[in-house]
């Protein structure tokens, strides 16, 4: 990589969400969110259980990560939420696409599942990648997280 | 390191932790203090599950995130840890402040599991923040990471 | 972030394999292939449940992280993996290592766990490490991620 890295890496986020589970998808799309507001180029890589929640009509049907053993359910969990205006995770993903965030989809992860791009919500996705699109990214980028 | 890393970003660590699991709690500390230890001005984010963990009296109480799976149970692990001289997550915590790390309690987690600030370990938390606290780390920290 | 971000910080990865799960210890090593491929230098970390599946003949047995919520069992994805040609971990690990990627085991989860060096496949590992090995790649790297 040139000179002159540093600005570019101060200014992009690179998130890989791996996980399905409602708590986490939320905290991507939070983060996501976060670092749009603060001026980072950001890009979120929806993978394995992750991208199964941009299939159509999944993003709300997210489990919590310890439903059972919490006793927080869903239904509680969204009637907290909506309490302390904390918007939807469909919310949460077009403001974060508003902002201007990018989502890409694991091209591996559609082949192992089975998935063809009309299984997901399409109109999300700005482009679908494998591994190296998101080394691309996460090697000029002041932040990288695995969720 | 070769010349012109930029200081504030080589000095810095910010990991948030969204797990409330023993295992990654631990983990989470172990990492925080090498970091301290190594020179980096480090912050811890409790989200979640995490911070339902900064409780008043949880900390000890931590379940492992395998624990029926592999059979190694609290009680063991705890004797094992004692053995192989590794502290308790409280000291670990300790030890975390005494050599100067940050704790941030994540306000909106507070909002939606409806804590109060007396219902958290004070003591042990230096601010509340937002996502937006994070991101500022963040930006700055050679080291991000999501546990 | 001042100017001058040191070449050395884009060209190295360092990432945490905490989770024992065939998933997730496949994302790291599709990670680490995929980091090698463009160039960074790249260390996984192994500890806790991640270097179990180090052990002796466990490569191969390792559970996904959401088994049962979804019915994809390991034989299912074993099947559409070799579908979509995506290697076993244990090709994948060979993979890594002949390009070039190190792996370090953890050495207090060595002693929690009470596991010798032949307990181990020690062919795979470059080195036996603590928390400040990791630290100390991690400081200087472009990608950090906690699996």
């Amino acid at each position: 990589m040139g000179p002159g890295t540093s600005s570019s890496a101060a200014r992009k986020a690179a998130i890989i969400v791996h996980s399905g589970d409602l708590d986490k998808v939320m905290s991507a799309l939070i983060l996501g969110n976060g670092a749009l507001a603060m001026g980072l180029e950001t890009t979120l890589f929806f993978t394995f259980w992750g991208l199964l929640r941009l299939r159509r009509g999944r993003l709300e049907r997210a489990p919590l990560s310890k439903l059972n053993l919490l006793g927080l359910g869903r239904w509680l969990m969204g009637k907290r939420m909506r309490r302390a205006r904390v918007a939807s995770l469909k919310r949460l993903l077009e403001d974060y696409r508003a902002l201007g965030g990018k989502i890409v989809a694991c091209e591996l992860t559609m082949q192992v599942m089975g998935l063809r791009r009309e299984d997901l919500q399409e109109e999300w996705i700005d482009s679908y990648g494998t591994v190296g699109a998101f080394i691309n990214e996460a090697k000029e980028a002041a932040l990288t997280l695995f969720i």
